[in-house]
């Protein structure tokens, strides 16, 4: 017996329930649902063993710490994902069980750095890689419209054509398609080379989605926006970056500059460690600690977080705050621990 | 030309001026009168090089960071100062310059673990380890009546006996005194062992001071009662310790207990770095954290700071907080880098 698929959001926003036996996964579930995803575990006494996200998402509000507690399940995402409230990672080739069947992880960036397809027998849940005739956008920071067409030309459209295809979106009013039907018609990739698949993303000129501010920079943070008022996309599209290599020869220097990193406690001793030195004032933090901070405010400063999200929400209310010379560290620790930079836990 | 040395006061807590030409240093001052102070040195045109303080005070509320702010001068207190606040640490031996004159510090323990005398050509200042026909009281955590006795016989009353003492404290309305003539006339010392001195000071029985919770936890720890409810007395008397060897011994344990560092930021990867994997909630961002510690509240815990003052008020309220197993390094980071522990930072 399969795993078997249902979708449980009945919007454009789609939430898959996958379930072998009494055990569960849901992928993809929405905050505001969540209310009716725990009484229909309840009702049908499934087990729910894990909640998977395909990418962080930048339309709907994702789960908190609340809402975890409520599903009692760990919360799984790809290790790029930004947000601290991942409670495991997978990557490319891992294998989730689900009551013994297998959960292939595909790591599909393109729409997002952390964007994966989860495959199983006969079917592949494409997130926003691949979706009905379309592709996710690649528009926000992280999207690259090349690894977007080489996820879905080279590993997507090599699974089998009666492969059934249930994406994260549809604002048609479809459900499903096929690998087959996707290749034959959907127009973004048909007879498209990669280049031409590059300009086409390019010249989209998408609106961004009304609740960007309040939907991705929660996703990415964790934690709420009365704590910490997010900057506009504007403002983020100021802020000054620094490469891993970059800030690693700086550091070198006699006038090295004071990093600051903005995640969790949890995060700073643990896998990925933290750069020798670096202050911790965690991101729901910043606004009371920022007095404290002005002291800095004329010195060089590299803001630090797990991908680089978080820190750059922080580079633009520090440079809202006055602070003259903040950048970011481009790709957080994960490219800090990516080019074998030493870490201190 | 030597120090001149000034009590600004006038009351049973006494602050010292000490002056060379247009350069001036003062000595336990307290914040309530920081106005004053300011428009002294102001009137007589004197430059601020230093703020030395004796030891941590109980009585009296020392500088915060806006007072300090406004004196524009280094924070100096011994090496076991609690404080995150201090701006430069003085120890046994060293000797501070004031226009080329030396003030030579005995690191004096005993009514505190960072209690100091400041020595001067002709003259000493005593803090609260000398009186006039007295000593300061060893009863509050980290006294000794045993090393104060070593202080003062050994130390102290071995100076010239013209030497003038300046004690940090007089209730009888007196002001300074000599080495000779306390080492003639004060009951304290005067025929006494150090095993009858001992005996004497642990029955003296005195209240504790009215504003204890008020003062001394908030010079602890630098930072004021309204970000954080201190812990009674009885509540601090409760908790549990452990040292730095034995906590360095459960930690090659699987089952190490988790470990929160309450320091400063700044601290926590500063000269005296952090233990590996140490979670960072700084003091006054506790009570904020606590909801996100709960899941914590059944594992074993070791609370750590610079000096343990500071860890032993968490202790006390993480014990009110129903958490079930936590225990204060002893002593504080202090402890652990004595004993050559490894550290990050």
């Amino acid at each position: 017996m399969p795993i078997a698929i249902e979708e449980l959001n009945n919007t454009n926003c789609k939430c898959y329930l996958l379930t072998k036996g009494s055990f569960a996964i849901l992928v993809d579930p929405v905050r505001e649902r969540l209310e009716t995803y725990r009484q229909l575990l309840e009702h049908r006494s499934l087990k729910l063993v894990k909640i998977l996200e395909t990418h962080t998402h930048a339309d709907h509000l994702m789960l908190n710490r609340d809402a975890r507690q409520v599903l009692q399940a760990p919360i799984v995402m790809h290790r790029n994902s930004p947000s601290p409230l991942v409670d495991e990672h997978m990557d490319e080739g891992d294998e989730i069980l689900l009551d013994g069947e297998i959960i292939r992880v595909f790591h599909t960036p393109g729409h997002t750095l952390d964007s994966v397809c989860l495959v199983v027998e006969g079917a592949v849940l494409t997130g926003d890689t691949l979706l009905i005739g379309g592709s996710g956008r690649t528009d926000f920071p992280g999207g690259d419209s090349g690894t977007q067409y080489d996820a879905v030309t080279e590993r997507l459209f090599k699974l089998p054509d009666e492969t059934v295809v249930w994406p994260g979106h549809d604002y048609k009013g479809n459900t499903s398609s096929t690998i087959g039907y996707e290749k034959q018609n959907n127009l973004r990739f048909l007879n498209k080379t990669r280049a031409q698949y590059v300009e086409l993303m390019a010249g989209l000129g998408l609106p961004f989605p009304e609740k960007i501010q309040q939907s991705l920079q929660i996703n990415q943070s964790g934690f709420e926006a009365d704590e910490v008022s997010f900057p506009l996309v504007t403002d983020l599209q100021k802020i000054s970056e620094i490469s891993a290599q970059d800030l690693h020869a700086l550091l070198e220097n006699p006038e090295r500059p004071r990093l600051i990193d903005v995640r969790e406690p949890e995060e700073f001793v643990g896998e990925l460690g933290h750069i020798s030195h670096a202050l911790l004032i965690p991101m729901d933090m910043f606004q009371k600690r920022l007095p404290k901070l002005l002291g800095y405010a004329d010195l060089p400063i590299v803001v630090i977080c797990r991908a680089g999200a978080r820190s750059a929400a922080v580079c633009a209310l520090m440079n809202q705050a006055g602070f003259r010379s903040v950048r970011n560290l481009q790709g957080g620790m994960l490219a800090w621990v990516d080019q074998q930079l030493p870490v201190q836990h």
